[in-house]
């Protein structure tokens, strides 16, 4: 039986502890080919790199695993992957991460982690986005990488369908405390900001993004819930940003 | 009675000429603030900027109007209005256009346009974002004008509740031929991708984004249709990316 092919992704760059802890896990299940950014690109959301031109080189950071770094976002490395890259063969599975630091809730909308993700599901590929609650890049990913390998065999066995993913959260605790998972929704948390202003060296003012992460949505089938409680979230996500509640009691509106 | 406070922004740029538009209209019906891209920020879907400070000029593009322009993404100028800019305000109507191009079905999740139109729904700031399908800058809309008024005074009289959005599309026809809106559902709808390849003036390989718009969902309900058949699209947006119909599905996996 051939192996099944898997792109491995992040958005912390091509040298972050996260991705290499991913395809130490990846690299037990199938073959791997790592396409990711060249330098740290969080919270890049779904952007993509529509007026510039992208660059691609083969780099050895895995020994004997094919990588490339790529100077756009992580959705870029997505779509170079696989219409450049790989080209004419069928990725099995895309997984993304791990992220240093939680994509729960509102984050998966700016998390250039989740969006390589969701954009590897818009290409029909099942894809796993997976995340540590934890930002150090001193961060032990063995507990995750249990659970990972796990959450992978799972997903190679049982392809999603088009423009689906899974949002994989994992909370920062040692193995033996890890209660399991939770298939879950996202929690209504969003960020409250708070700019920090100062002056650059020239007296020039700058305002520079900071803000706290506010959950008011404490019920037991969010991701937020299952983190707190020990448990690793997975939500099933996608990319209709349709509100159909708020669809069907405007249909009617029938002049402005 | 006071005026309504309405914030202006896009990801064109504060000088394109579609906001220039969208400002003409704001203007009739509340005091308008515009914080705005310093330079086009097409496709950078809900990119944040965290490594870096953001710079906010004030500057006068539109006479008697406040106007900033913000060296950040779409939705960093939202941030930046609602938290430095309209600090202990309230911000009765954020509008976000008009695009130069389309954004109906799955380009509401590349766009700066709506992303920017999103975070203030998010930030219970409630929220409409315009594009017009054509991508010149030297489009007609004056007909989109028209239509645009009575949305946003439907919008100030019926704000809906945190976390919604419209995401508006207009087709490029002269106004009597514009048929009337539709409230619609996102089509199913994808990009397929094609790299244009080349050599840079050193040799060097780059990779250029490219691609075709597909749409393989002809439904009546959805907003390619409606702008196929000469009606302005009108889609209420969200940012909830949970797939519950797979959650329902999946909800029972109680080992991997």
């Amino acid at each position: 039986m051939t192996k099944p092919l898997i792109l491995v992704t992040n958005d912390d760059g091509i040298v972050a502890p996260g991705i290499r802890a991913l395809v130490e896990v990846a690299a037990e299940l199938g073959e791997i080919v790592i396409v990711a950014p060249d330098a740290p690109q969080s919270g890049k959301g779904h952007a993509i790199t529509i007026h510039d031109p992208l660059r691609l080189n083969k780099v050895q950071v895995f020994p004997g695993i094919e990588a490339y770094e790529c100077s756009g976002t992580p959705v870029d490395c997505v779509k170079l992957a696989k219409h450049v890259v790989l080209k004419g063969r069928t990725i099995d599975l895309c997984v993304s991460g791990i992220n240093h630091g939680s994509n729960a809730s509102i984050n998966i909308i700016y998390s250039g982690t989740l969006s390589a993700a969701m954009e590897a599901s818009l290409e029909d590929i099942p894809s796993i986005g997976f995340s540590l609650l934890d930002f150090s890049f001193e961060a032990d990913f063995e507990p995750a990488k249990v659970w990972i390998k796990k959450i992978m065999q799972y997903a190679l066995n049982n392809p999603f369908p088009h423009g689906n993913l899974l949002n994989v959260n994992i909370p920062k605790l040692p193995l033996d405390q890890i209660k399991g998972f939770r298939m879950s929704r996202q929690a209504e948390a969003r960020w409250i900001e708070n700019f920090v202003e100062g002056r650059d060296p020239s007296g020039q003012p700058y305002y520079w993004l900071s803000g706290e992460f506010i959950n008011q949505d404490h019920a037991e089938d969010t991701d937020v819930w299952a983190l707190e409680h020990g448990y690793i979230s997975v939500v099933p996500s996608m990319h209709d940003l349709t509100n159909y509640k708020a669809l069907e009691a405007m249909r009617d509106i029938d002049h402005l």
